[in-house]
């Protein structure tokens, strides 16, 4: 099984399709071609939460700003998974996620001859992921043209500030619904009916229609992290989360019910901003 | 076969994937992941639109604006194919289509232990999906942690009201296109060349070309139903429906043709509103 | 194997891949359903791009603006594959390019009774790509139903206008990143590091990091052509191209960096129009 991961909208993934075909049986299943693009950080955080449900598999991942320069091309072995792409941190948090133990392989791809300098998820990346594939993640190592290397982009999401009652964390990314995804663990929450969100106080609930539509909450999201969302409605906007172009989703949906409060005008909250959080005792 | 619809964008219909993937070798097969965000009724339309030409198959279908409150989980079996979704109707009107005779028969999944509270799609629709693919349709009756019920939400869509060469019907949503599709039955329009639509005169012709770029028309869409449209432009635009968050189709895509006539102020149709349609006798 | 190509949106795609399934078990690969709507030439300069990348199959291919009209239905093959679709072009710079010496068959596909008229995708197209698929390209000479023409409608692109220094040719469409793709053959930066693009001076790179982000650049883009970018931006806009309702990729995608320039007002390049590139010799 190959997965495709990219920025690409429309029609580039079909031409890493058809190279793969070329080379393997394989079955192929898209995990998302627009993930926001040239986005790095926010492709990282959803490859993370995503791959770790797949059977073990070739992932092959192009999110690629630096595609055409010196940048290296990454195999990396993840338990019994192989990640494919570009050497600019995208593939390490997935990694970390999927080893055993932390312990992941990293590989460079050996590719002079790209048959292009601007296309390389179909000249460099697609080709390699079928070789994997073919020959299997346990011949990673003799493998031809691929060589272990200790050296390659790093990408770590912080971690939080947890003390008593407070935590100060960071906005990672807004999903498709409009969900800002924060990286304090859900478990702060436990026992908390009521939090103040940058001192806005607003109510802790189990899922989003526990509140009337249109109105905001924070819950624990599928991720397992608080999350700043409104009932049929777009948390990021609710709660004045400044739209990014590298925010960590699409947003072209939009809701069916208009959100309360100050989502008109930005209250300038950015993806990677600090987020602070007051939770007051259970009533 | 197992199908996958949602109204979940991307990149979280990935997780479906993995998740089915890791209980099943069953072809996927998606139907959309962008029906309109928590619109079961447009979604319950386009399903019973088109999942009715697939063989039978295992079809998952998450629009749920409820999850995590006490609705219950389906799965229900129509004719060869299983629906398996939230209990709010959105698998109803194309559980009617698929049986025969009308009868089909409902389950309720037990799921106590989610592993979240607020991805049902990936943590309770996507493993009840994959079982009943494996048990197979015929066994769902005993099927463990599935218990057959009478109670469950229904949805139907009106009936129009046809009275010699006037109908008084629906508009039930808007495509892709921006084609404005209502419930009356295309027959209404056998012998006809010209309609009024609330009003307004239009040609009746059987497809879009038939007219001038940008100009107005009334044809039987693909369903069988009385649809209003532009040719090479959009039909609610140029018959002034207005913008709705819930019409039943996404509709970032502009066309090529700018429309005549009232496109730029909304005359105010909304999607579930009336629409009547006068007839004339055939030139 | 069949693709599957339109310009659907969403759900009729998933209409076709019913009818396709219940009649054969070959793999279905999307190539995309968001092409530019209604738009032949577009479309067809993708398929152009893509499809050679793929093993011997069966395209389907339905962007149909003359749907119900009396355009004819085609089955091209070309080499080992066969193209499905409307008369209107849209099969026919592919089928070049896949033929081998140039050499293509095209035959007619009778449709008489279609279920609709306004959605030959699922009706007419489907049906007839699961029987060319069933019986296999050779078989196409003596099917029923099927008869060899000579008969179809053309297109070509055009060829630029190449001397020593100069190039005229003509914007063909913009990618869904922005890039402004043009007709002149990537050979005409050999040796050049900057260019004239309408007058505008522009440096001539390998790729896009090369410059600074929301910097102007030309590049040779992986279809082969020059093609006018920003790193990290929209060549598009930069470069003062028109917004075109037929631009040849859907643009509701946004970029990380602001453009530098003239983008924000249109200097009114659109697609279709004449490019004017002057070299100047290597530093």
């Amino acid at each position: 099984m190959i997965t495709l991961a990219s920025d690409f909208g429309t029609p580039y993934p079909a031409a890493m399709k058809g190279v793969l075909l070329q080379r393997t049986d394989a079955r192929l299943v898209d995990v998302a071609h627009d993930f926001p693009r040239q986005d790095v950080r926010a492709t990282a955080f959803w490859l993370r939460e995503v791959l770790p449900y797949f059977p073990p598999a070739v992932h092959l991942v192009v999110v690629d700003p630096g595609v055409g320069t010196d940048r290296a091309a990454l195999v990396v072995r993840a338990g019994e998974h192989a990640l494919v792409g570009p050497d600019n941190g995208v593939l390490i948090p997935v990694a970390r996620e999927l080893a055993d133990a932390d312990r992941f392989d990293v590989f460079r791809v050996n590719y002079e001859n790209a048959d292009s300098a601007t296309f390389h998820g179909r000249d460099v990346f697609a080709p390699a992921a079928a070789r994997v594939h073919e020959a299997g993640v346990d011949a990673l190592d003799g493998l031809e043209g691929v060589v272990p290397t200790e050296e390659f982009e790093d990408l770590r999401f912080p971690d939080p500030t947890v003390r008593d009652r407070s935590a100060t964390g960071e906005l990672l990314v807004v999903d498709d619904f409009g969900n800002a995804i924060t990286n304090v663990p859900g478990e702060f929450l436990d026992g908390v009916d009521e939090i103040e969100v940058n001192g806005l106080s607003v109510p802790v609930e189990p899922s989003y229609a526990h509140v009337g539509p249109g109105e905001r909450l924070v819950t624990v999201g599928s991720h397992g992290n608080v999350e700043l969302a409104v009932n049929r409605g777009r948390g990021d906007e609710a709660f004045g989360v400044a739209a990014s172009e590298a925010s960590g989703g699409s947003s072209d949906k939009s809701d069916g019910v208009a959100s309360e409060g100050p989502s008109d005008e930005s209250t300038g909250i950015e993806v990677g901003d600090e987020i602070r959080l007051d939770t007051r005792p259970k009533r």
